[in-house]
């Protein structure tokens, strides 16, 4: 899947109203980029979704005091400190980020999007920071679009960049969605350590874009768990980037918004999917969907308990057939639940059939199913229509190695 | 600790009214002991705290039904086989083994509590554990009382039997209370596989005995957590045996009430700190306390996302002073918290100080300190005068060895 999603996302042929430029400033490592700038040359349309968490970053704080705005002139993304609990200096730092930029980029600074990701509680090495800009912007500028650079340079323990396209269709014309992301631990609903930033060259206002990534963000990267942290620093951005075409930006007809709402959905699962592949230490991807709940909240409900249960996790990661352990998860939700009417199947094999173990069920054959590197449990609680479906992975040796040992 | 509570039980004099005994059915093993039965030859008075999984264990089913008697005449406990997701058969076994139980002792069958912990989905092999029954209980009886018999026959993948033991006073006459507990993965809040037994020779009605008892799990039992992951068959229960001294039971006064429950909670608190010394993999026991939440529920709320984070777990198993990850937990909580406010201490090193890093704070110290086998992790909001206490343990690759290989 990275190979073809790579050579596919080469050949776009994007609106060249947007500039990428990645650099080095020595916030992650000497030898990789942790510095991108996103530039719109025309003010790009743009929706956020940030982190739910109450001890947030200074530059989700930020996003948060000019998110009603709707436009943006530049992202500015760096990798390797999260910039959180970094107190008044860490807030000061993002506003210096932003002046800087607006000033290169003759805007408001309240035009300009922050985005951290990386080491909690260390101030931003901000000089350096600010002279990279300066250097960079002071060069005659170029169009550059390397979408893969962007995606390494956004990169903090994950093992592979994650990207995503899809061609979607508006009145017969033919736009363009393209989305990167990063993530790979602190992994939970609610956005965890996981960053999105989703673009397209469809002329939308802010406000369906707005209503577009929430109802996408809700099937995707809120339906995804690694090990169930979430972080201070989280955010899906989508932006509507002008195009030469210059459409009139208007609201989308109920059909529009319906087509190009399937597209958004199918780009920011397939970067929510990757994250999950990319999990720390993770050997396979699980999909979890559950069906029957009263609601789709219960359903989602269930389907965490069991994506978030670690003796889930660990059974699959040994490629053993131990249901009791999904059992044992679905009545830990919070939702309800009739254990005689319960079905569970693994793959395609039915273990348990509304609350009877199936006679004809031969562990032999899931033992052999759990070998293959994508898993899919899929469970009925045949109570109601409520459903959701949220992706997790298996949790491993690996993990405890990466994670008791980061930051040395 | 282990050593020294195991010397401690071995001097108890406890009521010659209740009898132990312990047996060889070959459920968990063929050479270890996986079933006991404790005999009171007058019934003695009961209290319970179950599970509160949805999925819960035909034997749980059995004890919320016979639960408001009071009283009980025998306990039998089975290792091995948690008898969970077994369906009408498995039900139908409970009740098996409380007529044989009633039959042998000349009482009613809602007189037997059966707790059972092991493997889930697999029937009991009924018809040796009930030839087992016949053939001990057909013997001339002895009066048995090896409290660490008990213990070891419980276990599961325990690695040390679990003991505590402490007298109280009642008017001046000593009492005892002794208890036996089993748990070390699948442990969380709600009664995890987790399973204690406590018996006090105090004459105490089984009402209050339900208030002492709910009073202590809150405190202990409900405050630990290995896995997050609650079991289907997990109970605790606090026995008032009959003693020779044959005093009338009657309500405790307020004041030997009171002092009752200190010591009931301290016994409680030792059996819950020994599953969480004792957690899959664990070297370190943590524990997590949590003052100026606004009430004591939202502390617990705090403490308990800290507890449970695989980041902060892992860190510790690390010994890496990542507080950047307490922070992450804490702001994940659904409790009210100012980031401003926050003070958070590793042992004695104070490291944020009302929402800013204390300037005097060095790394070297911490790291020092986390080379300790018991971490304490003290938080402060300065929001209100809500406080927790909850114990957890560090997450080591030996935690993923034990549970990808747990039925193999």
């Amino acid at each position: 899947m990275k190979k073809k999603n790579i050579q596919i996302f080469s050949k776009v042929q994007f609106s060249k109203d947007l500039e990428i430029k990645t650099m080095k400033v020595g916030i992650k490592s000497k030898s990789k980029e942790d510095v991108s700038v996103v530039t719109f040359k025309n003010s790009a349309n743009v929706a956020s979704v940030t982190t739910k968490s109450k001890t947030c970053a200074a530059n989700i704080s930020w996003l948060k005091k000019i998110k009603k705005n709707g436009k943006v002139k530049a992202l500015f993304v760096n990798s390797g400190n999260a910039n959180a609990y970094t107190g008044k200096i860490g807030y000061e730092n993002v506003i210096k980020i932003a002046k800087n930029l607006a000033k290169i980029n003759n805007c408001e600074k309240e035009n300009i999007i922050i985005s951290s990701t990386g080491v909690i509680g260390e101030q931003l090495p901000i000089g350096k920071i600010l002279k990279k800009l300066l250097q960079e912007f002071g060069k005659k500028r170029i169009e550059k679009q390397n979408w893969l650079s962007f995606a390494k340079a956004i990169m903090t323990t994950d093992t592979f960049p994650k990207v995503a396209y899809k061609h979607t269709y508006i009145n017969k014309r033919k736009y363009n969605i393209i989305g990167v992301s990063k993530g790979s631990g602190m992994i939970a609903p609610n956005m965890a350590t996981m960053l999105g930033f989703i673009f397209t060259d469809a002329q939308i206002t802010s406000k369906q874009l707005q209503q577009l990534l929430k109802a996408a963000v809700e099937k995707s990267f809120n339906n995804i768990t690694v090990d169930g942290d979430t972080s201070t620093n989280d955010m899906v951005n989508l932006f509507s980037v002008k195009n030469k075409n210059k459409n009139k930006i208007k609201d989308l007809n109920k059909k529009d918004f319906k087509s190009f709402q399937k597209d958004l959905d199918e780009v920011a699962i397939k970067l929510a999917k990757q994250i999950v592949m990319d999990g720390e230490g993770a050997n396979k991807i699980i999909e979890i969907k559950v069906k029957g709940a009263i609601n789709n909240i219960q359903a989602k409900n269930v389907a965490f308990s069991i994506a978030k249960s670690l003796l889930v996790k660990t059974a699959i990661a040994g490629e053993d057939a131990n249901w009791g352990r999904i059992i044992m998860a679905i009545g830990n939700s919070s939702a309800k639940v009739n254990q005689k009417k319960i079905s569970i199947q693994i793959g395609d094999c039915m273990i348990i059939k509304e609350g009877e173990k199936n006679k004809n069920y031969k562990e032999i054959e899931i033992s052999k199913y759990l070998k293959n590197k994508e898993i899919i449990i899929s469970i009925d609680l045949y109570l109601g229509k409520g459903f959701s479906k949220v992706w997790t992975c298996d949790l491993t040796k690996k993990y405890i190695e990466i994670n008791a040992d980061y930051r040395s």
